[in-house]
């Protein structure tokens, strides 16, 4: 298949060299202009599970794409996809799948205003990959990368796409439950993410405060109604029974928006987790004011830590 | 008149040091044994707008004292007031008149868990006062001391405390707007006190993030609740102008509540601003979800520095 990687950091890196090892035509398309010139220069050097391999796959940035593509997938950071889009159209037909595999909320409807419904493909991943140097990432897994059509026409166009990942070793699954499993971590990273963060504390310690639970409630109960809004019932208490428990298992660790924000003033992206529920209930007509507050709070440290958004 | 002064911090016992002056019967009362061992031995010592006085006042713990009283001053932390009025309930008679003047939402309905509400008077003031040592205090001001009552038929009495008041130099005023003087109070701190300690910046700081303004409004839109239960109008949109004109006004401050919170780890009065109308909003059937998550956080803050509550 002709297939585009639109955002060829570490992740889509992964995911480029081994749907190319696995006789694919692959373009990596990415906005980093030392990243995309060391790739052609030296090809894309990939170390998959601790094996290192090197491969010549034909890097752009994406107003310089030629070619359109049967299957694109995106791998851009939350806050840059609506961007991408933007600037690959050209290299978009009208039978173009788009694969998504992003954390965060909100991505399909950005999607839904680029292509049509029966194109659009969403997924999650628990692969994780990082850059080493410009042309050089690592790229880690072998957990199941589920995938599922939203247009309920389209389960075998799905699976034929499921059947391309797992040939290529990237462990494609069918599911008909992303949409679930979506705001499932929507509601980790909505939680424990931006609370760690606007509280300056690790996972153990928030778990440890008097009103962490009461917090939690208060935003995933806005979380169940955004939820609903897409058919996924989010059962409030269980989802927090398994957010407090999941603080346990983790213990003394940072996450990654708190990395973002406090450690390294990068952008959070709230925008697509809270955010977006606060967008949504304005939208559809549900009330999602402790959502607005913590978004809000979010964006006033990143003005007051001078991080441009 | 016969009156004690109950929670003889620096507030109180500059009232008290005023009032025995002018000729009342006054009985400090406090459960600092330092404080109350000092003034018993040498006398309650006043910095008074720069002059200087010592008088002997008695002081005593509450559980200590004997007499009852005409009127008592409540001159409390906020979260001590409802432990102080269960430890000077032998104090009071059914004629007992009490006054306070604490910031901060909810007091009234605290005293009236001890005292009828016709002997409930509130009032607001401008004075401020700080401890230098045991038994050493200093006390500043001019402006006036409002007070209002809260059963209408005790206007009259009310004007009576307020002459008692003039008489020792207190400037005491009638007031018949007592009850929006404090929500208006607690609008300032409710906005600029909590969302600077959650953010840990100054005032100036605040009023540039780019949310400042939605944040006080989503803040203020719940307090106008609370207030209209009071029977008080708020103006949402007037009220915001005017904090963001505030800010302007104080600049590079950091307000009390930080410096209680993040400076020098104490306690914060958070459940008498947005915690109080949290509270109501249950009471009342009113939704304060914001009030309820900012409350949650100040006191989650609290706990992961290690404050007792």
């Amino acid at each position: 298949m002709k297939i585009a990687i639109a955002g060829s950091g570490a992740l889509g890196s992964g995911f480029g060299f081994k749907l190319f090892q696995a006789g694919n035509e692959v373009t990596l398309i990415d906005t980093w202009p030392d990243h995309v010139e060391a790739i052609n220069t030296n090809g894309l050097e990939v170390d998959f599970n601790g094996e290192k391999g090197t491969e010549k796959i034909p890097a752009f940035f994406p107003q310089d794409v030629k070619d359109t593509f049967d299957v694109v997938f995106v791998f851009t950071k939350s806050m840059q996809l609506a961007n991408m889009l933007e600037a690959i159209q050209h290299t978009l037909t009208e039978d173009t799948k788009i694969i998504c595999l992003l954390n965060g909320l909100g991505h399909k409807q950005t999607l839904a205003k680029y292509i049509p419904v029966k194109n659009i493909f969403m997924g999650t991943t628990v692969w994780t990959a990082g850059i080493d140097a410009p042309g050089k990432v690592h790229f880690m897994g072998q957990g199941p990368v589920e995938l599922q059509n939203i247009d309920p026409n389209e389960k075998a166009a799905a699976e034929e796409l499921v059947e391309m990942m797992a040939k290529a070793g990237l462990n494609g699954q069918y599911s008909d439950n992303v949409v679930f499993s979506t705001w499932r971590k929507a509601c980790v990273n909505g939680t424990l993410n931006v609370l760690c963060s606007i509280l300056d504390c690790d996972i153990e310690e928030l778990s440890k405060t008097e009103t962490c639970r009461n917090m939690m409630t208060s935003i995933i109960t806005e979380f169940s109604l955004g939820a609903k809004v897409e058919g996924v019932t989010l059962d409030v208490t269980e989802t927090v029974d398994y957010l407090m428990d999941l603080c346990g298992k983790v213990g003394p660790h940072y996450p990654s928006m708190h990395q973002d924000l406090i450690q390294n003033h990068r952008p959070t992206e709230v925008d697509y987790l809270n955010g977006a529920v606060a967008k949504m209930g304005k939208e559809h007509g549900f009330d999602a004011p402790t959502c607005q507050i913590i978004t809000d709070l979010i964006h006033a440290k990143e003005d007051l830590l001078g991080i441009k958004r």
